[in-house]
């Protein structure tokens, strides 16, 4: 979905093409439960809700900012599959039902923690995570090749072309990691 | 999708980052009617088809070998609102139900031909061409100067981390450009 | 060169990373008579006039503005053998000595023009152009493809860490075509 | 200079972008002396021994396939201030004249002692790494962090035309970390 469509206050969001790819690494099944930690504006959790019309999400987000733009993004596309949770994972994670299905786009530097909590007991589990930083992507190819986990990693760099009077230059985006542990 | 998913044969694949973000550009609603042109291995007709529940695809493909491997994929996937068209766009697009989504993946050097094809009386139409060679962005961005048409163009980079040894190692894929018209 | 080494008012300047791949595809040679056609600050100018040091550099800028960084720039590297051509090539070519080397960043809309005027009668020409829109981009493969030449073409894409907290962000640049005629 | 210049065997080469790009970091004032730890080919040696006329050039290399490459480049390109030593770094590096430049290309997985040896006690020490692994990254990115020095981290992506037929297509080189700590 275009990142027009969702409203975003000041929170940053994923942006569509990230979003997309993302999306087609977490394989949702139609009754899948799935985890959008670091929710920001809920864009993906929108996204995978639309995706899982048997299954829940469960959006967690730290910032009360966050959470309300989350519920107002729900509220824009009629989603009644989605749950806010409020405050900092891993904390916020315990007593809900177990995931099949995990997005991380934000850890708030929490990201082993979160992970150990995640694989301690769910075979099948599947997580993507996004990640901007080099020092989160040294935690998570670190996290990886302790623990011997089948990962893929990607880098994925996208320019997108603005009108310059009758010209079309290319402006570069961030690059992003995306990384995907089955 | 997974790209292992597919049956491949000799035919060149989109590969899946390309096609999550393509599809999402396409924006498909549950009924609606999507031609795939230069449909290849079928990869995105098969991806389409499962977004359109209600809706149909038609995958357009010059060569015999790939009009089989679409076959055998939509076969693999129980795949039932695809239809195969053999031959050469824009000819094979006469006489069939108007698209409102058009994915184009090759054009054989028809380009042009194509888009006036498509765009004559089509009101609502969104089309996403995937472009690999210097010529054809060319070609795609010339016709959109000279018709002054709404575009979106991206160039999108991914790589991809192998494992050697111990290490991972990000290898460079080719660069594509994903133009969306609308 | 460091960026900011050079003074730069507002007009843009070619980045280090640019430069440094640009000005080793032209492989001056320490007697060459090297253009720069389009040369904004000076940065390549003053580069190529270090790399020449019994040649001659003449840097061919439209702006007023840009002649007077051109020439202060040239003042703060003491450099001697940079002659600043003010106004519009290729008029602004004829009757200088023939270069060997001729590096290309900005062309006003007029580089068919002026690649004729640099090729009529120059064998051993070395000409790289740096290029930033699709259109320009479209108009160097065309005059390449038309006239059959041998050419090299890279796309350049460079992201650079951002320091936020304690964190590194990879912050991308805009992607640039480089283009070597031989 | 160009990459077909260099003899290469079987033994990795930096391509001719990067080395531009890490010279141009590197600075190497005419008098300077120059580590090149990891020489490989010799390639980075030779363009620094070129850059350095009233300095010394001194190309580190573990294997005598790689040393014996590099003394034949070097005596391709007539260099004179070149002096190629076998075996593993730091060992190697002691009793040597103290450098004020240094390319790192390969470590042997040494990296941090090799960082520890050469900063020890140089101050004005300049040092450009290459780093294609996300392991080497993340050594290189800790290494900075823990001692709290000034960096800047460059993520190169280069794709190159191919031509097919009459299409120039882009092919996507690896993308490589350039890291200039000084």
């Amino acid at each position: 979905m275009r990142d027009e469509l969702f409203i975003r206050g000041n929170i940053p969001m994923t942006k569509s093409e990230v979003r997309a790819v993302s999306l087609s690494k977490l394989e949702p099944e139609p009754d899948s439960i799935v985890y959008d930690i670091g929710a920001g504006t809920g864009s993906v959790s929108v996204e995978a809700a639309l995706m899982v019309p048997r299954g829940q999400v469960y959006a967690f987000e730290q910032k009360p900012e966050g959470c309300e733009l989350i519920a107002q993004n729900a509220a824009k596309f009629g989603i009644r599959n989605l749950t806010i949770v409020s405050g900092k994972a891993p904390e916020t994670l315990r007593g809900l039902p177990h995931p099949d299905r995990v997005f991380i786009g934000g850890t708030g530097g929490n990201m082993p923690d979160i992970l150990d909590y995640l694989l301690q007991n769910n075979s099948g589990l599947k997580i993507v995570l996004n990640v901007i930083t080099l020092e989160s992507l040294n935690q998570a190819v670190s996290y990886i090749n302790e623990r011997n986990l089948q990962a893929e990693i990607i880098s994925l760099q996208v320019s997108k072309a603005e009108k310059i009077g009758s010209y079309h230059m290319l402006r570069g985006q961030n690059p992003i990691y995306i990384i995907t542990i089955h």
